[in-house]
């Protein structure tokens, strides 16, 4: 079993360490890339599905667009080279052959699998899909267009951390192209707002909506929109962008439309990501020198029961019962687990469940079956009650929805007290 | 609007016809590579979320892992080098570099970025996924595992073709670890059972089951099996595969488990795959000469209404009628789309959902708002059926199933007239 370092001691390791117990994501055999262990994946997965829902009811749907970007895409948008082209990973040869040199077989790229032109794994996908873009639209009829794309992208990272900064990462990337400034401004600011909710709604996670400087915006955006979470170092941390990029990729890659009046103009432009760096301002936010901590309303998981026994006979009356409870709670919350597990003491399979961060674990011994209860323990705070069984499906709900508030309100609390408002310059 | 080649004339040329008038795919600027557009992307998403929810009913969880791998992997299985390691991406550099040659400014890769060990874009994941298993698999205890993931993936193709072929495409990799060679027999053929099920009681597409020659097989699998689908040429496509491994893999990452007894043996494993291709089986399947035609199970949007008007008076009675009749049905059977555009002529709406491939085609007339009824057409046999507003939920779900089935019996009715029954060596 994983130690958990102290959040006190070394708040760096503390995060490393909790990804590790709680088995979310570890590092991989290739530089700065790590693999999304299932547990991990469970809480992308609910991620995804909950932003997707969002897009959509606000009339977005998805496609996908190529992985590789031809070289030349990327110098088209002179501000866009500068911020993306540079640290990225570049496919050159498209074969490999092999060789035996000093006896020793080994394979290398075939020199003539050389490409005429590389390509580059997309760092982001603007370039090729307003490549496409120029194709679909004519006329003021095709607009807008509201495309969101859940994808991996690359970027050649020096220092990593798993999910706030690793080479490849998971995200969905909007491209969205209007025939109004007003539009794109509104589209734009409506993002801003979908990830506002997102990120305290769902994850429980207060944060601070702005406009970048000039010099951070992102390469070739007009204005550039993020939210921010602070961390219990007090750091603040970057979780969602929401860029207005005006023209400038219209200019580019020359797309442009005729109006109900028949004028030519170029279009506008948006484009907006939330990535894995997400699920790692998630673990910071929340969790404790225990390990994982995770509101309910994003946690894969949400509650898990776990039946106490000391004989075969009593195993064979509070598992059943276990599965009973975890079927009628299931409709009402979610996903509900039983820990049938043999091969392990009822205080060791605690100390798993609070390390991995289920926000509900719910006792059940053969004298709680006789009195027809579980014993209920919330993770983030400990708090205990004895349930009933004919109180359960209204009880638990309620106390879900207490550790979702909860946690929110710890974070906001921590936010504000570190917060000095600041009017003057002195 | 496009014009479809008949399939008399030119069957490939009428399959590409039907992907781009129904506005599935399209090409891309990347040599090989397509963009999947959001009518294709639609008809993707279902086919996931019905794949995945049916493999986690079966034990499985969802993971992430590297899209590079170390050139030195792919060399580590003898048979799997050969039938992988030759056509594929090479990543050879991580920084692009302007450089300004005559007066030219232009970007290349910097040579001072070279890495020490080329990467692959992954063909398939086998070797990074076993390269994890192996600190992931200790005891029988940590057995057996059950990860499935969705990724993009890329073999450098020589002759490509929307969905059937591309270099990059979309797929789901099940890659499983088991204690015996039972276990992994029994898993393979569970997955492949899955896979018939899907192809033929969602796609309604008949198929046939079997196990490879060992020339046919997967590079490295002990066993391969597959489903093969008949074309409206008679030809038969394979569209997913499932492989029992044996040991070769966990012998060339040296994966071992101990078991109950203490003795540390190989663990067994398996893989299996769906890809976009089966996209390019659907189409091929039921289309026909005036365009796609998808069975009511997997398409995107079930049903559309068309309302008709002359007057903007008449346009204030029937839209918001459809609207109403939309919303009540989608609960029943799914999403409903209400064609309100007014610069088109219902003739014209009438065409592009032919194309389009909805399965079920709603008219509204005023007249049939007096007489409180739609004229109801399905695509795939143009049956016509006049339907009062108080039986359409009654109905609708009905004809939906007529088709679902007259689809899987048309098609099967097709290969049986091409199947001979081989009995003697003569």
């Amino acid at each position: 079993m994983a130690q958990i370092t102290k959040r006190s001691q070394d708040y760096s390791r503390w995060y490393q360490d909790v990804i590790q117990a709680a088995e979310l994501a570890e590092n991989s055999p290739v530089r700065g890339c790590m693999v999304i262990r299932p547990n991990g994946y469970a809480i992308w997965e609910n991620i995804q599905r909950t932003l997707d829902d969002k897009f959509k009811e606000l009339g977005h749907v998805n496609a996908y667009f190529p992985l590789l970007i031809p070289k030349s895409f990327l110098a088209k948008e002179a501000e866009h080279v500068e911020g993306f082209a540079k640290e990225c990973a570049i496919v050159t040869h498209h074969r490999l052959k092999q060789v035996t040199e000093n006896g020793k077989t080994t394979v290398i790229p075939d020199p003539e699998s050389k490409l005429e032109e590389e390509y580059v794994i997309r760092p982001t996908s603007e370039t090729v899909i307003w490549d496409m873009y120029r194709k679909w639209i004519q006329s003021y009829r095709d607009l807008p267009i509201l495309i969101n794309q859940w994808a991996n992208v690359m970027r050649w990272e020096m220092r990593t951390r798993m999910f706030l900064r690793t080479t490849e990462f998971l995200w969905q990337e909007g491209h969205t192209a209007h025939a109004t400034a007003e539009e794109g401004r509104e589209e734009t600011l409506s993002i801003l707002e979908v990830y506002r909710w997102f990120a305290e709604e769902i994850l429980a996670m207060p944060v601070i909506m702005g406009a970048k400087t000039a010099n951070e915006r992102f390469a070739g955006a007009a204005e550039t929109y993020s939210i921010e979470a602070m961390m219990q170092d007090r750091k603040a941390l970057q979780v969602a962008t929401s860029h207005d990029l005006g023209q400038n990729f219209a200019k580019a890659f020359d797309v442009k439309y005729q109006d109900a009046e028949g004028k030519v103009e170029y279009v506008w432009a948006t484009s907006w990501g939330m990535s894995t760096r997400i699920m790692g301002a998630l673990i910071m936010c929340h969790s404790d020198d225990d390990g994982l901590v995770v509101p309910p309303r994003i946690a894969a998981t949400k509650a898990v029961i776990v039946p106490i026994w000391r004989s075969e006979e009593e195993m064979a009356q509070v598992v059943p019962a276990a599965e009973k409870l975890a079927a009628e709670l299931r409709p009402v919350i979610g996903a509900v687990h039983v820990d049938k597990r043999d091969n392990m003491r009822p205080g060791w399979k605690d100390g798993e469940w609070e390390r991995k961060g289920v926000p509900l674990r719910m006792e059940l011994g053969p004298r709680d079956l006789d009195d027809e209860k579980v014993m209920m323990v919330a993770r983030h705070d400990r708090n205990k009650q004895p349930v009933g069984f004919a109180d359960l499906m209204t009880v638990v709900p309620v106390e879900l929805e207490r550790i979702q508030q909860d946690l929110y309100d710890s974070a906001l609390k921590r936010r504000n007290e570190a917060t000095v408002t600041v009017d003057s310059w002195e």
